[in-house]
């Protein structure tokens, strides 16, 4: 049965955390994915820095090479599997890949989000397939999903918890009712963040993968740049709490959505029902929400990083493209889900433009007519209340924490009104504010 | 682009509820559709019992006709849609579109579940596809995800709240604490349940869709015979509340695992942590959990049923069958995920061999040495008791409910001792028994 192919080759960039994830799930599971796909999938060739470094893996049977482009150049290798990230030497090797009519597996977001327009480009032009599963939301198969499952759907919008460090903190704030500095040093020791975790708690990683995913469900070319970007920094114990109070969860997400007059693109802190699924996902799993016109909300969940879920995602990318090794061209899913002459240059709204209802926390002086004075400047701006609240201040009697709930507003308005409320002497602190999203 | 492709001609069976959803849902998205295939999908053809009535969904275009194997027949159709359910006429108006050497998409879970063997065995030999994603939890592409993205995983096991009659049913017990009887009148007025609605709350419809999550699961052949089958009908608005009490949620599953020493295949109410995100799935939602070797667990919910969630993954398999249909056969997904000669007839456990936890509730006499009596014997059968709680009679005072949590004991032993507790002349109504699950 499953011999009566010929196996097919594969050429691994990088023996990490991922590529020997990848290798160790193509050995352990080699008769079970076999029995699937119809053939062998065999590692031949891989790099790494130092090939007599001893590995977890089991490199038997593998030649390991240091230099990357005697992998991408190896004439009898049929599929690259890219797992170093970063964008060079990544971009090259990949380029370089699909010039030797290569097919290319990867798991780099960094990469795909920045550079997929010209990636696609080449592999179109060369008539290969460049599958990136792995580069969204690790184990869980959203691109999948997103590409194939859904295509009978007009996408209304998405939104995803797609970075782990960000929602483990998150969860260990609420959970531990700590502050984000303490969890931050806590996440950092468990390795769940990096030394220098801003790329992941300012929102860059999550706005790379929210890049992707939005151009999959809307027909247009990869845009980083049009993506409203927000971290979690500015995100304090307090609200965490007083958001619980109030039924919510605050989850990092990113969200894409069609609305009346453009695209919104961003990645923001943003308060989700309690009630909803998706606020139970905590610690470092992922879910993207996504709804169709016809199926309604989908939600997938699961691992979103690690060596085996992200090695899951590689393997079905590399069975995907054994399946389509010998179809036509036309017939291959197309990479952004659309056929690339079909994509579109959907205008992208700016924040300002952005509708939200929003969380607003104020540091008020315990005096009259200070919420009088505040409620009149949302009424002015034509922002609508939803829930308004005086808490005690855990330290400072003097002062009074206000956490306000607003109907759904556009952001240039709540600026405004936001900018103005700072302004009035009874406020003490920096206003704080967290779109919120319904997912109704 | 999308014009460079010829047409590709769908005949439908039936233009019920799903079959004219699927119109509808090609019709108002069909640029959306053939951008992302490559080509348009139309419905040229399509049966109905009584083709002169008014509809809802627009037919221009489409010839009606009353005799379905007219379509089955059309020489010019290449994909066959059925959506009629039901075994007759639908198995044989299938193996006839087969034998056409037309491809065929169908939303029919009993007819995959007790005839996809025969069914997938002719496809096979005309080297033909059988797609079925809409047989299985409406909108979520579970076969999808199950057959493509963990082929690169073992799976150890799944759940599936894959009933949504019985999901409201429960949810809506647990939401206004009612009783079975009163909510399943009130989901038969919301049309939630039908008139008969023993196929769903019986677990019937459940086993169905599990014996195909099962074939897809672990590569064995479609058997319905090996399902293990409870239904609700002895769920009580009792057993829901002290199981919120305790920390869980009751909710119908179908659950496939690979244990030590066979395969579970078995469909029951079952205790659920409540803080898993599954546990929050509620109403006609549909949720599957599955858990890979490497993807570790991953979770999917949405619409289970309902037009336009059914027709979007009909619409999908319609897509992915266009992108094969040229492709050759050996290197399209397997119907049942794994090469139909590497299908194995794994052995199924019999239920008294499977292993649970379980909640048991007692209605015992309010007299000394019960507790003892009942640990007693707990104890002759090597159960562990992981919590034990006496509670309120909310109407007799006399007889105290007792709720009891034990640890996984194999069913055989649990029978036995449920056997002998009930013969306790101070219990004083049936044990109810509730298996659990942790999902851990």
């Amino acid at each position: 049965m499953s011999s009566e192919l010929a196996p097919v080759n594969i050429g691994l960039l990088g023996l990490g955390t991922v590529g020997g994830g990848t290798l160790t799930v193509l050995r352990r599971n080699a008769h079970l994915i076999a029995s699937r796909a119809g053939r062998r999938l065999q590692v031949t060739i891989a790099t790494a820095r130092d090939v007599s470094k001893p590995r977890e893996c089991d490199t038997s049977g593998v030649m390991l090479v240091a230099d990357p482009f005697a992998v991408v150049d190896a004439p009898d290798v049929d599929i690259i599997a890219e797992l170093i990230g970063g964008i060079e030497p990544a971009r090259t090797l990949i380029l370089r890949a699909i010039s030797n009519g290569k097919h290319v597996v990867t798991a780099n977001k960094a990469l795909i989000a920045l550079h997929g327009n010209e990636i696609f480009a080449a592999a179109q032009a060369k008539g290969v397939m460049v599958a990136f599963e792995a580069a969204v939301a690790g184990g869980i198969p959203v691109i999948k999903v997103m590409r194939e499952a859904l295509a009978g759907n007009a996408v209304q919008w998405l939104a995803g918890i797609i970075n782990g460090t960000c929602n483990f903190i998150l969860s260990a704030m609420s959970e531990a009712g700590s502050d984000f500095a303490e969890v931050l040093a806590e996440a950092q020791r468990l390795g769940y963040a990096e030394a220098d975790p801003s790329f992941d708690i300012d929102g860059i990683d999550a706005a790379h993968k929210l890049t992707i995913l939005a151009s999959l469900a809307f027909g247009i070319p990869l845009q980083f740049d049009n993506v409203y970007v927000e971290g979690i920094r500015h995100v304090s114990g307090e609200d965490v709490t007083y958001a619980e109070r109030l039924g919510y969860r605050i989850k990092h997400l990113g969200i894409a959505r069609q609305a009346a007059d453009g695209l919104e693109l961003r990645a923001h802190p943003t308060l989700i029902p309690a009630q909803q699924p998706i606020a139970r996902v905590n610690g470092v799993m992922n879910a993207v929400l996504v709804r169709g016109d016809a199926a309604g909300p989908v939600l997938l969940s699961g691992a979103g990083a690690g060596a085996e879920p992200t090695a899951s995602s590689v393997v079905a990318d590399l069975v995907d493209v054994v399946r389509a090794l010998t179809t036509d061209r036309e017939n291959r899913v197309p990479h952004l889900a659309f056929q690339p002459g079909t994509l579109a240059a959907l205008p992208v709204l700016p924040i300002e433009a952005v509708e939200t209802a929003c969380y607003l926390r104020l540091q008020a002086a315990d005096e009259p007519g200070v919420l009088a004075d505040v409620t009149r400047i949302l009424a002015d701006f034509g922002i609508s209340i939803e829930a308004i609240i005086q808490l005690e201040h855990p330290d400072d009697p003097a002062v009074v924490p206000v956490v306000i709930l607003t109907h759904r507003v556009r952001e240039r308005a709540m600026n405004e009104a936001i900018a103005r409320i700072q302004n009035l002497p009874a406020i003490k602190a920096p206003i704080v504010r967290i779109r919120m999203e319904p997912f109704a």
